[in-house]
């Protein structure tokens, strides 16, 4: 079905369906002016927002709509998380190309729907338009955080061990399959693939950090490992040494990585868009924190290395040597060039 | 300079500058995963978001980077205007096509930061990306109002006077220069052409209106006065009839109307992107309210027509005739044929 066949406030209605999950304190959702919510008293608000564009970062040969609507949502739920708090309420601009087809968009918006309504957060307005050339998705999400548990950046101390809170580098391996089409994708790889395509935000996993009063800085893994950690050294006024043999890799990137003669290191420093958390934590609480992050998630917290007061971000590789990063990133571990 | 001499982060320091301009309540602005305020107890929060794409709502060549800067502002701020509020902080997320200058994108966030500023609003965040082929800007805003106060589209009742807050028409003639080219844009002409390029949000108005008690419903005309008076009418289930008669018009608006041959009524009911707001306000208080604005803004609040029960939009025309308006707004006015 053609948009023009229903209009942009028949479309808005049929959209709008699901949207509204969690109606406890929404005054106004979509359908005036602006939305009107309540807010928890007493707690810090949080807003993040997040542009896909097409052709820059997804191309729609290449994924279904419906796990793009999900992408687009969990980069923004993935950086409430990163700052410990709970996401509650979504807003999504998308700009549409003639000839984009309702069912499309029917799909795009359930991925999007059904991410939000599992972490209890509303889609509460947005605004659609036209587009000449490309479709274009903005999700803006707003979160809540206690005053006394929320996770900026610059908070870690040297001292501190630097966990993240899964693997990383899968995703960065999961994009060959979009890159390099299919070939290959078995039912092991699928893993990896669906790392790329359907990344779970850790929102449990960084309100459990945020609540333990442990944790000392955070932010999500969206950009790689190490161009990640360069932000924590930066705002923190700290060092960091990462144990190359410590980074989590999973089975699956072994064997990507063993099948087509790459260093899953690599990947796991440089791949970005794992959207795990990497967080700092306080020395005397790792121990406990870790049993209880394992207890409750049945996987370990993995501990990748400690701040420093060296204001750099080095690495400790596995036959010994340590190597330092520049401000652009591990360039001379071939970041580009995986 | 392109962009790529100074990357991602290097661009975001740079239109950093003068984006806090309030920084009470403000725990994190740009520079983290996600910006963390608080908000002011016991109000309502607001939020509203508007997408601007290229070739669609502008032409990069018939606009400066300033004034799209500007309207990408004003059209958002507006939103909060319509819903009685106070605006405070704005989220802008940006693509950016290739071989676009920084100096260009300079202006562009001038145009955001000078009219955000101006309206004691912070950029406290957004998201920066390529784009493969237009200019894309999504504004989101946020902002308060009390929960006694807020503007509803649904609130009108029968009897209610329906009023405007500025005249209406002058921005879709002043698109007229910008479509056909600037011939004939003389000094008088220059009001309608800024009226289209540098709308501005009726904040004062509409936080004036809401706080008298005495308005119960509200919008901004952004799609045409007729259009945007339907969906008071479907909100709050009445009828409105407007006294053509009474549709203020500047001066300039008729003077462009009689030079080529056009209706000014028509321009005024179908234009759109006036951002004035539309109010209705209770028939006992309309002449304290419309005193009083006047005494405040120094220009009337027009009274435009009445709220009824008919259901239906209604034109009392000059000639005395009574129009009924379709679903689709005054199609047969000739909407789509200015």
């Amino acid at each position: 079905m053609e948009l023009s066949e229903i209009g942009e406030f028949g479309f808005i209605r049929r959209v709008s369906r699901g949207c509204l999950i969690r109606p406890e304190g929404v005054e106004r959702a979509i359908g005036d002016d602006a939305a009107a919510f309540v807010v928890p008293p007493e707690e810090l608000t949080l807003v993040t927002t997040d542009l896909l564009v097409e052709r820059v970062h997804f191309l729609r040969k290449a994924t279904t709509p419906f796990n793009l609507g999900h992408k687009a949502m969990a980069v923004n739920l993935s950086d409430i998380a990163a700052m410990g708090g709970t996401p509650r309420e979504a807003f999504v601009s998308t700009a549409i190309p003639a000839g984009c087809p309702v069912e499309y968009l029917d799909e795009l918006y359930d991925g999007m729907k059904s991410l939000a309504a599992r972490h209890g957060v509303n889609i509460l307005g947005g605004d659609t338009t036209g587009s000449a050339a490309d479709l274009i998705l903005n999700v803006t999400v707003i979160g809540h955080v206690r005053r006394d548990e929320i996770l900026y950046r610059s908070g870690a101390k040297p001292g501190d061990a630097v966990c993240v809170t899964g693997p990383v580098g899968d995703s960065r391996a999961g994009l060959h399959f979009v890159l390099e089409g299919a070939e290959g994708l078995d039912a092991g790889m699928q893993k990896l693939f669906e790392a790329h395509i359907l990344p779970q935000p850790h929102l449990e996993e960084g309100r459990f950090l945020a609540a333990t009063g442990a944790a000392t800085a955070a932010l999500d893994v969206s950009d790689g490992l190490s161009s990640d950690l360069m932000h924590i050294v930066e705002e923190s006024g700290v060092g960091i040494r990462v144990e190359a043999e410590r980074i989590p890799i999973s089975a699956e990137l072994h064997e990507f990585c063993g099948r087509l003669g790459k260093d899953p290191i690599r990947f796991a420093l440089s791949g970005g868009e794992d959207y795990v958390l990497a967080v700092t934590v306080k020395a005397g609480r790792i121990d406990e924190v870790s049993q209880r992050f394992a207890a409750r998630f049945g996987r370990p917290l993995y501990r990748v290395g400690t701040v420093t007061g060296s204001g750099r971000l080095e690495l400790l590789a596995p036959d010994g040597r340590i190597e330092a990063v520049g401000p652009t990133g591990w360039d001379h571990f071939g970041a580009h060039d995986l």
